[in-house]
């Protein structure tokens, strides 16, 4: 839950890091940006700042914008009755995003997870991702992944997004932000 | 067909045009790059210049290039035994992009055709994109694009891309770039 204030302000410090990553959006898409702070309230820990580009049932593209150290919690794309899940690519376009996945932990990861929520953050293969680099996620693939120090800006080239299928591995999550006035 | 000193210089161009526009490639993906002259050997005409970042059966992503003026050619994604041809999102990232559909004729359209190819371009129903805008076409439709005079930077957000199912107006076309020695 995040108040209206506290939305606007967000969609304009996202927006002044859209610019001055030279990356060009419309005013209709700066006023339509999704804010998700995945119900727990604590945004500068747990969120992402999203602009939908296209999403058809065929295919979706997305930027994401993530304030420092702001971290996408761990979840999957369930495939579901013989329906493969969401394959997702991820690719920096500014700053640096760290990609965490199921697979080998690594022994020093750059990461910690946000404080009060560590217990729901199990895998530990990581992957560094600095502008050009990218990385594409399978279905059914546990996933979580966080902004270093100066932020990041991160292209996502996938199938159809349907969020609402997404399983958080914490059960306290909720994907609909609620805005109050 | 284009030699391989040819093909190397357009590269470092678009290369050039890719760091102006900040945009960030890996070093693999610059050496990677598809030049694309369509099979007329007339590039600065017609021709793309593509980095192909994610092509799986489900979904595609790529960046491409385009020299001040530059065209790619008339053609369409055909259905093909009920399986929906591509359909493709075009993004101005940098630049101006005009694209060219079936529809309503622009009565005084920004483009000419590349010279010598003027009765191969039919769809005249103009579709301006600068930098933030965007457009989608979708299967069995027939479309071309032209660069503005400064070029473009335009990515491309698609189902599966399979180029040799394109099929295009102009019967002297292969998809495919003989480069020289």
């Amino acid at each position: 839950m995040i108040t209206s204030k506290q939305h606007s302000e967000v969609i304009e410090r996202a927006s002044v890091m859209l610019r001055e990553a030279g990356i060009a959006i419309t005013p209709e898409e700066g006023s339509h940006f999704e804010v998700a702070d995945f119900g727990l309230g604590d945004l500068e820990q747990t969120g992402l700042e999203i602009i939908v580009y296209i999403n058809t049932t065929r295919c979706c593209a997305k930027e994401l914008v993530m304030f420092p150290g702001q971290t996408c919690p761990e979840h999957y794309h369930p495939t579901i009755d013989g329906v493969p899940g969401k394959e997702e690519t991820f690719r920096c376009r500014w700053g640096t995003v760290y990609v965490y996945l199921q697979g080998d932990p690594t022994p020093f990861p750059a990461c910690r997870p946000p404080k009060g929520s560590e217990s729901y953050y199990k895998v530990w293969h990581e992957v560094c991702l600095k502008p050009g680099d990218q990385f594409t996620v399978h279905p059914d693939t546990v996933h979580w992944f966080q902004a270093g120090p100066e932020g990041a800006i991160v292209s996502e080239f996938s199938t159809q997004s349907r969020d609402e299928l997404d399983r958080f591995t914490d059960p306290r999550i909720q994907r609909e932000t609620l805005i109050t006035a």
